[in-house]
């Protein structure tokens, strides 16, 4: 699926099972179905923990290698909170910057270029008089968020602008955050 | 603020100091303005690692009380990834159970209503025809997010209901995943 003369590894990313992943799910779409799942439970106060183990993929069940991965949230003292674990929404920051930069890398990768760096800073600003209750024409969530890469490699300025450019355009978080996504919540209790 | 015949902590959220806070920010509004940060750095391929220390909130710069907080990012294998650590998509929703979770217990207290067990399972379906740029009619991110809650209280199966219906009328990471948010993305590139 790929010439010998590409090389195995480029930024750490295997192009050639890079490209044959993609041959193989363009040829097979139904591998293309993902579900990722995360499992929480309430430990006191506002902090909790959430289990990541299996997913479904690539037409199968899968178990990720490091097997269960605990992350845990909560809020900070000045809300109230433990501050046992960073807060919820700073996980959406982390998610947006992994994401894109995953897609940098792979991008960068598939067309030759070689990456030296690349780094992030994500800042979201929130104004809690909205999640408090106190102003209903305030929005609970962020009002803003911006993301400022640096990014060095063996390319032209304008080529390496273009890997963030198409790693936007692809990015799984960056679309949730800026698009929504319909969510459904059901409650068993008693 | 509180009358000493309230119980201090419930659920183990400290009632008194919630009340306070929430009146402390609706004396002086200017102490609503937050902003979280995250600070990510490419490692290789699609793993990359977060570092969470300072925010600002409640009219100063604030730290973290466990101090920098890590958190890494990888795709999966069967995505081409090393698998070292979660996927960014999980990442939300992590960031999303703990979110109303955390808001659950909090109005909870409030209402004086004690929990017993606060379980959540999150699942997001994807299809990565998206994201690999094999169809542009399908999405980057989630199509559909569920979540399923169990809870269990001191209080009739309506009221516990209505703890969650409230969490979610107030959750910040609920409004940033279904309504979207506007992001900003800027380079410093060479």
């Amino acid at each position: 699926m790929s010439t010998t003369t590409a090389p195995v590894s480029r930024n750490g990313v295997d192009t050639a099972t890079l490209f044959a992943t993609r041959d193989a799910v363009k040829g097979q779409p139904e591998l293309a179905g993902f579900q990722f799942r995360a499992r929480n439970r309430w430990i006191s106060g506002t902090h909790s923990r959430s289990r990541i183990g299996g997913f479904y993929g690539a037409g199968a069940e899968q178990q990720h290698v490091r097997g269960e991965m605990v992350l845990d949230a909560d809020h900070p003292l000045v809300l109230v909170g433990a501050d046992e674990a960073p807060t919820p929404v700073e996980y959406l920051l982390h998610a947006l910057a992994a994401c894109l930069t995953a897609g940098l890398v792979n991008v960068a990768a598939a067309r030759g270029i070689t990456l030296h760096e690349v780094e992030s800073s994500v800042e979201g600003d929130i104004d809690v008089l909205g999640l408090l209750g106190l102003d209903p024409s305030v929005r609970n969530g962020f009002q803003q968020v911006r993301v400022a890469f640096r990014i060095k490699g063996d390319a032209p300025e304008e080529e390496l602008r273009a890997l963030l450019d198409r790693s936007r355009s692809r990015s799984a978080v960056y679309d949730v955050l800026t698009n929504g996504v319909p969510v459904t919540i059901t409650a068993e209790v008693g």
